[in-house]
């Protein structure tokens, strides 16, 4: 690996214990009783934490969507046409979709990115261009991308997220597009938790029987053609991965090494958790799961992680949806944390 | 039962099925897969259902906190002394409490009212008056309420949710505060849905197990003492009930009078929403079940109701932060309704 990459992945710190601890201490001092506001006291106690036990203020808020093509798309193993990813970058930069209206509602700037769309946007205005490749050769018949191209990716990813934090973000997020990329993430999870392909490939936006039979044989291929090295997440990420997933890991890394909350949306996002996760457990802290999709193979990201997700809506759309309600979550636990009475200065009765 | 009051209950009207599909209609045309946003869709199909499928806007959101008191809690079931209820009104009133923070940050006013505190607040700026008496008779004992008391508290209940709704509050939501009150919405559930009170009673605020105990002895006490009448819901809630509960199932009666969504916080809360659906079943239609909370009691709700709660965040601690949160959640569904973009709009290409 690059020497300055592999110096920057090494620097993160973890989140101090006894940090948290002082943290929980405060929390347990403002008028409720002490645990009863449950995750959103972890949200704060996490927050506050990372940020500094004084002043856990939340400024602004940016959800950051990796877009990427997939050569594998070529194998059938999507409900839609690999034509859908630069439609629905459109879709972002114009406020239309599901993400817009969500990162609207709960104060979040959408920040889109192109990691490796198979489309030529020309210079179009908020779309911020890391195009490493017009999507990744097919992983079904070979690696996806080149070592060298797995790291100018993950490298985009850190410095966005050290741009970000550098610029008064406060609390940043994940979100991907690209079709056919639930069919990589689950070849990346496979790799790296070593796990059956067929007991965690899912349906994806919703392919039928003879569909996600073609995509378990699709990940199961690439798996045998490419054999990633399950103990080097670069490897995996270059043989079986997808640029946009490569943009999340390293925007993950980048945000735990400026110390900034990252809160990640769902199955693709998770597959960069895990694959930061594996480069440096440190960057754990700094990670805030937000749901649980309808992907099978989310379950095993929140083992391997080690975390569990804050909610369940039955979510599957990706684009940053579920992380940005919890960035939302997380400003309330921060909130909690800083604006609430204490019983002294409340005047109120504690505990018999 | 009162005339008027009957005939306003039984005047609710159910949200149509027709409509309810019309909705989903229109979220499957918007540019996602269909179903992909999961609950979100939920809420958005059934607020444009209640609200009118060509406008369903969202302006001013309004958490109503039912405060009062409870004799029982001389039994001792609480971990708090009972000074605890007027002292968090007051602090309800300067903005300390996580209802205040939690509103704040969801976009909520919180209105303050007194059902019954056993306190004398004279005129306070903020606090909506409607104590009926200084806190309940011990249920332990007797009945709590006489049957003209738990009216008149219904009533008021309604009332104010005739009033919020008229003027111009589109998502209602409950909230309680009261000492004690676990202990009486646990014998009000154990008494309509016909459950072991062991089974359904919880630590509250946080008592040990020879408080648990003195819970459960006292709770069966009430159910042999009085005898309420498993089908006449007003009967319960006089005998077992409190006046907060009894505020709180007719502001939610009130709210699907006036055809306004309102939001349930938790157990206390819960205790409410399933009088209110006992009395008249099409009420279910507008209640939203914010969270899970860890008493045991919120189960039998859940399967009583007929819904599931959106979210559980290990909470327990009344006063309407679960309800603030899911009110946030049913505006972000609403604008999913409003706001998207459909495919053909954005020209993005459907499902193969």
């Amino acid at each position: 690996m690059d020497q300055t990459l592999q110096q920057m992945i090494a620097h993160i710190q973890p989140v101090s214990v006894a940090v948290l601890n002082r943290a929980q201490a405060h929390l347990d001092g403002l008028t409720k009783p002490p645990g009863s506001l449950g995750r959103l006291e972890e949200l704060g106690r996490r927050y506050a934490a990372i940020k500094g036990l004084d002043s856990p203020h939340v400024g602004q808020k940016a959800v950051y969507v990796f877009a990427a093509d997939h050569g594998v798309a070529q194998q059938g193993v999507s409900a839609y046409p690999a034509e859908v990813t630069p439609q629905m970058v459109l879709n972002f930069l114009k406020g239309g979709a599901a993400i817009n209206v969500l990162a609207r509602h709960f104060g979040a700037e959408v920040v889109v990115v192109d990691m490796g769309v198979d489309h030529d946007f020309g210079t179009i205005p908020g779309l911020v261009d890391h195009k490493i490749a017009r999507g990744t050769a097919d992983i079904s018949r070979g690696p996806g991308m080149t070592r060298a191209q797995v790291e100018q990716a993950v490298q985009a990813g850190m410095e966005l997220a050290r741009q970000a934090a550098e610029s008064g973000v406060d609390i940043l997020g994940t979100g991907d597009m690209g079709i056919g990329n639930t069919t990589v993430s689950v070849a990346v999870i496979a790799a790296l938790a070593q796990c059956p392909v067929k007991a965690i490939t899912g349906r994806g936006t919703g392919i039928d029987d003879e569909a996600l039979q073609r995509k378990i044989d699709v990940v199961e291929r690439a798996l045998q053609v490419n054999r990633p090295d399950a103990e080097d997440p670069m490897d995996v990420l270059a043989k079986v991965g997808g640029f946009e997933i490569a943009g999340i890991a390293g925007f993950i890394l980048g945000s735990a090494v400026a110390r900034t909350p990252v809160v990640i949306d769902g199955v693709i996002s998770g597959a960069g958790a895990l694959l930061a996760y594996r480069m440096n457990r440190a960057a754990g802290d700094y990670m805030f799961l937000s749901h649980r999709s309808q992907e099978p193979a989310h379950e095993v990201l929140f083992k391997e992680i080690d975390q569990s997700p804050l909610f369940d809506f039955g979510m599957r759309l990706g684009e940053g949806t579920g992380a940005v309600i919890g960035m939302n979550l997380l400003e309330a636990g921060a909130k909690i944390y800083s604006e609430m009475a204490t019983f002294e200065k409340a005047g109120v009765s504690k505990k018999k």
